[in-house]
């Protein structure tokens, strides 16, 4: 299944992608829901983030690829921020530009896990099962601000201007990561293609670890980093995130 | 005004304290309210945060007592983290000790903003209108944590433990903090009382800069630091954090 969610003649809506068409479902899709009957085409909605997240965690150093060519030690534990609330932007969506002031700004593909059922000291064979699926996700960043101060590393910040944190277009329930790759095409060039293969903490791993930090709510999301290939964006970039299985996320920044 | 929020009877309730009396009110603290002129005794009712943040930030190093103690230069801007909504905790609430592996965990009391109105790139000099009062907080860290990994230092997991950002008992909208002063009282020893006057960054130019970074929304904390006297607890603590013209938060860890 692909999970969507999306505005249309005032009404904020979800439902199930078939095709190019929604097919509208009342309830929660975290709980009781089932289909209306009624069905629209997606080319007339404006669409949402596929779910609400109460947080989003984002990982930092998860790929073996880019540990190694950034001579980066594989961390003993998942590393990981969060980028706050403001920053959440949809498929489609115009990213404004950051301030000046901040620098330059770097796309990151990535691959978001939506949690599906509340977790709590989860064990790592059990943490699949808190899991409702998948999206794609960029993490923008403004990468001469992270380490501008020399004795706090700005994260937060750097991580979360808003529209700095765009997932989607859907949550695919029924996505196999041992063979897909996170394809970034940026202004038309492909600058991204990765494996989630090589990820370092897969998934139900960091669902089970970080569900020993905190308590993961329906609708949370954790991305999962990025690997090779990240680059500052000129402003009026079109970026797609591409992963094969769930879909092309697309956003103009600037 | 002293605003709070509790559950009592089942439904949850927000109104003006009057003393030992919560006159409720009905409809937004941040919009349109009226007393509904019913009235009950604080003593009946279980406290909840006095707002929902939907984004809580707090900062690291704005005192200088502090920075001067602990030898860090005065930041050039205001340097902050978020605390994730898992960790949002109330007046009264039993924080359950983090997991052993998370190593030792101190109390930070400190002084908490309420943003009342939308602050998006706002000049100083208007700063003041969005905020809606000012609360006590209790900014829980695992001090151990924080740089345990040489590479990456784990802000958001560390301040992130379910419980770890306590914030009330009330939103005071008329504190004047020139004069002010945060103390700390942990198992009956006062272990901190600093003035509020020594901040680096004072809320009306937190507000500014931080809605220059992130848009900033009714009920959005942002927690101003803290100084001297951080230690860590013992389990089974209470930690008390006053801040005389607001009130009284108090909370037991572990």
């Amino acid at each position: 299944m692909k999970w969507m969610r999306c505005r249309h003649a005032g009404r904020e809506l979800f439902g199930a992608l078939e095709g190019d068409t929604l097919a509208v479902h009342a309830g929660d899709l975290f709980g009781e829901h089932r289909a209306t009957g009624e069905r629209l085409a997606v080319t007339d909605v404006e669409w949402l983030m596929p779910c609400q997240p109460g947080k989003m965690l984002a990982l930092w150093n998860n790929f073996r690829a880019a540990a190694e060519k950034n001579g980066w030690a594989v961390p003993a534990e998942p590393l990981y921020f969060a980028k706050t609330s403001n920053s959440f932007a949809a498929h489609g969506q115009a990213i404004a530009a950051a301030p000046t002031e901040a620098g330059r700004v770097a796309y990151e593909g990535e691959l978001a896990i939506v949690i599906g059922r509340r977790a709590k000291n989860v064990p790592v064979d059990q943490a699949s099962a808190h899991i409702l699926g998948y999206s794609c996700a960029n993490d923008l960043t403004a990468i001469e601000l992270l380490n501008r101060d020399p004795a706090f590393p700005q994260w937060t910040r750097a991580k979360g201007f808003d529209g700095f944190g765009v997932v989607g277009p859907v949550i695919e329930t029924d996505f196999d990561l041992s063979a897909a790759f996170v394809r970034t095409i940026v202004g038309g060039r492909e600058r991204q293609n990765y494996a989630l293969a090589d990820m370092i903490f897969p998934p139900h791993e960091l669902v089970s670890r970080l569900s020993h930090d905190m308590t993961l709510e329906p609708g949370d999301v954790i991305l999962c980093g990025t690997s090779l290939g990240v680059l500052p964006m000129k402003p009026g970039t079109t970026v797609e995130v591409a992963i094969d299985g769930i879909g092309r996320l697309v956003n103009t920044y600037g």
